[in-house]
């Protein structure tokens, strides 16, 4: 390695906002002397203990007062967990200049419709092969292979030395709608003597080599070669590789395609619209023309594999769905993983298709999906390739960045030179050494509920596990001003405990109790500290509804004095 | 197969109360001329959309009325998906006699002890070549292979035919802590004419054979051997001949052997006491003697496999642990499967496991854990040997028994003799046929939450649901008896929607609004329509948060007359 003399104080700092320990919300910052790059603006998927929520974004606040510093924001791929935070942020960190592809950007510019925002996105279009400078960063995009067209690897050279960043990748000779793998053109990358490699490792976990397309596509062309009735596909909206491998098989087997589901039909119609899913013009029907085929060319491409609620598979099987129920003879194909968490809606759904008794092809039946992320092979087949002398892996649980961090020292990174941060971490790297910076960015969850940004915290979110577990329970007891006594009977409202009208044993118990608590606690009138006899109206019928129930309902008591 | 001359209106009725359809909650009634034998009392753990739920238990209300008639309740063995509802229902079905294993017998009276009950059981102990009699029935018990010590498969004489109950079970010619599979004995039983084998589907969808004991033992050796820190190793309680094998291997490798959690020391005292676990007597230590060995002498075996919040394990990785702490060396096991659905609580465990820099194993990692279910080869092989008339696959959702209805036709069973039914249908088996009775018995889910069975319904649960994400927003004014407007300001109280502190414009917007709306519907005082007043608030504050929001809280309004 030529070693180039540089001043100690020269670094780049590498800030994952987003992405590190975590699947999904995936965010980058390279900076230089205050300068900023930011890779790829993602969002993710609350987990189970976050009921309500529909998102979580990236904290941005380490940006917030460096605005005019911030030179570009780099897209790698169309992907939600690449752009989904975008219409959230992108004001608030003043609107830089994005790049991304011209698919990146055409389902980037379809999200923001969905958004009351006043300043127009900056969008310049890049490809395989664009260079492009911002800076300190001169940026240079190469093609990768993942599950949707345009993926796209940065080669950046810095000041300080070269970075890669490869996106989410696989390797594949025999892709769908895509090139084969250009080793070649990594091979030259890699002779490009790079100082650091930031890499995928969301499929650092599994062994060898993820399943060609190839393969998927003969499994697939099987179920088509002998389905009698109507084949019904579910996938992501967001495979479209997947589902031009679909749209390819119906055509060859003389089958109309039906697009099912609203975020299935966007992304295809911008697909299609861009130009990059290839189909005959009499491919696509109407679901109302079905009727006009025989079922034998039919084949219904849906939204729905991991047993989203309202997704058109689940409306379909429900029996909810407008037009289309299924029917003795349909073939439904689950091609898409289960993702972590999912498992029993899927489940759900799968039983329901059996009850209904039609045939259902899934994983575990057969190869009929393959993952968009590189395994264990593939990865150290990159390292080797890109031969850095730091690595950083990315993308990932923190079990999986602690994998692909052996992964690296299989494959010759020094162990002292592998990078496994966490989000929010500042990373000084030189073309000696990194270090942690003792400072660190927030990177804490922000949560989106609705029109809230942020706005829903911890307190509230335990309020809402709490009222899941055991509901809640109100009384409302009014007070004579003068005496201090309860006047009437206290009103009770309760949600989520226990069923009221077959409880009335237990309510006209707990109204003689807060009649004595409140009548004891409050004395004889005159100034009374209403906090305390709330608390303890709180505490004892707590207790008493435990002692009954050993349930523990938020209790809310309100006074009102008259 | 002989054909005997019976009446035509003889026949057995099967009516599997629970199992059918779902993973656990085993629990099956066959009943010849009104005369009742029960197999297993189990209860299952709840859905993800039940929050707040214990359990979810069998419903017997189609015994109430027959209490006299049941003769007996066979016990398999001692897992709580076919015994964890004994206490909550034996007393409602009369307190018939039991019959179980030894092992199993000490299981149910020890979680007995948990509840407040009158009765007191009545359990007869059986093992391997057990007959009994009850009415119309004989039953023979024959030992099966599975994870737990005593499993009993059993064969059932009728006047009608012989029945097979397989219980859960494997096959396993290397197992740990039990004879291997005795399949001279199983080939017996194939001779005897069997009319309806029931065979337990849980490992249906797998391929192949289920992994023998012994490769798992070998490679529990290898981080045996190689381990020179502590070996914390999480499983489930209930794994008995898994935690023998642990067991084993730190006898081999000088280590001593501290339990740590609750359902596992309870479980291993039972099976320690009954002469179920085999080990010396200085081989268990006290958490508080662990300092006295160095860590190359000390296994922790613990609860938390599945990431469950109070259990050993978490409690040490949390560092909520009296005694115990993580520290450098450690290397942890994961010897269980990750059951549906906790995949994410599961990661979230490891992820931490491998920020403290600990060695992690799981079955990803390698085979350190094997099903306890017979898979696609072993229920082939069952099937073949039993040779049945008729098949019914029990235990599992509806695409594992359709699967394993499907590997009965493989088998040679004929496609019309194979019996595909749901929970609480009543099926009639006579010696040439069956049908499903139009009747059926009720089996929908009954709740266990707390002290209450059954008490909480859909409707509670809906609401449980709604708090949980939107929360819920109490609006309590109160009115003037004479003019019917409102005096003062109203009492807004509101959990889990968004954070009121934060948010006193929207609230003060908000009373505003609900004076106005009760002001002009209730008119000018008189007889006022309440009910109509606060559906009135609902809705509009209802729509009225939204467009602020987008969440849909639930609204509870209270008008108090002064």
């Amino acid at each position: 390695m030529i070693k180039q003399e540089i001043k100690k104080e020269e670094y780049i700092k590498i800030i994952p906002l987003g992405g590190l320990g975590e699947i999904g919300r995936n965010m980058m910052i390279l900076e230089y002397k205050g300068k900023i790059l930011i890779i790829d603006m993602g969002l993710r998927f609350p987990e189970e203990n976050m009921p309500g929520i529909d998102y979580i974004i990236p904290n941005v606040s380490y940006l917030e007062n460096k605005r005019r510093d911030i030179l570009a924001v780099v897209i790698t791929h169309g992907h939600y967990d690449h752009i989904g935070a975008i219409p959230y942020l992108i004001e608030r960190i003043g609107n830089p200049p994005i790049y991304a592809s011209n698919l990146a950007r055409g389902i980037i510019l379809k999200r923001q419709e969905e958004f009351n925002t006043n300043s127009k996105l900056k969008i310049t279009i890049v490809k395989n092969e664009s260079h492009i400078k911002a800076g300190p960063f001169e940026i240079e995009f190469f093609r990768q292979n993942h599950n949707i067209p345009e993926t796209l690897g940065l080669f950046i050279k810095t000041p300080i030395g070269n970075f890669i960043y490869t996106s989410d990748f696989k390797f594949d000779k025999n892709p769908i709608n895509d090139l084969p793998t250009d080793f070649k053109k990594l091979k030259d990358i890699g002779k490009k003597n790079i100082l650091c490699l930031m890499a995928d490792s969301t499929g650092a976990e599994e062994e060898g080599h993820s399943l060609s397309e190839k393969t998927i596509e003969k499994n697939l062309e099987e179920i088509f070669k002998s389905a009698k009735g109507r084949i019904i596909a579910a996938t992501f909206s967001s495979l479209l590789n997947r589902i031009q491998q679909l749209i390819n098989l119906s055509e060859k087997y003389k089958r109309k395609v039906c697009i099912e589901g609203y975020s299935m039909r966007t992304n295809v119609d911008i697909a299609k619209a861009l130009g990059y899913l290839k189909l005959k013009s009499d491919t696509f029907i109407n679901v109302k023309e079905i009727d006009k085929y025989p079922d034998s060319k039919i084949t219904i491409l849906c939204t729905g594999a991991q047993g989203e609620d309202h997704a058109a598979l689940m409306r379909i099987v429900n029996k909810e769905h407008k037009f289309l129920r299924l029917k003795k003879g349909d073939e439904v194909i689950f091609s898409s993983s289960v993702i972590p968490g999912n498992e029993r809606t899927v489940q759900a759904v799968k039983d329901e298709l059996y009850r209904q008794k039609v045939k259902v092809y899934h994983y575990k039946i057969m190869d009929i999906h393959a993952g968009g992320h590189a395994q264990k092979e593939e990865l150290k087949e990159m390292i080797k390739i890109i031969r850095p002398k730091f690595f950083m892996p990315v993308h990932g649980q923190v079990s999986m960045l602690a994998t692909h961090g052996e992964i690296a020292e299989d494959a010759g990174v020094k162990k002292e030179n592998i990078i496994i941060a966490n989000n929010g971490q500042i990373i000084d790297v030189n073309q000696n050494e990194f270090s942690f910076e003792k400072k660190t960015a927030p990177s804490n969850y922000i949560m989106v509920d609705g029109l809230g940004i942020g706005d829903v915290g911890e307190i509230v979110l335990r309020d809402r596990q709490m009222l899941s577990k055991d509901g809640m329970f109100v009384i409302v007891a009014v007070v004579d001003r003068l005496t201090g006594q309860v006047k009437g009977s206290p009103d009770i409202i309760s949600r989520g405990f226990i069923y009221l009208r077959e409880s009335k044993d237990l309510l006209s118990q707990t109204r003689k109790k807060v009649i004595n608590i409140i009548n004891s606690t409050a004395g004889k009138g005159g100034a009374v500290n209403w906090t305390y006899v709330k608390n303890e109206v709180r505490d004892k019928i707590g207790q008493f509804l435990f002692s009954k129930t050993e349930r523990r309902p938020i209790i809310l008591p309100v006074i009102i004095e008259v």
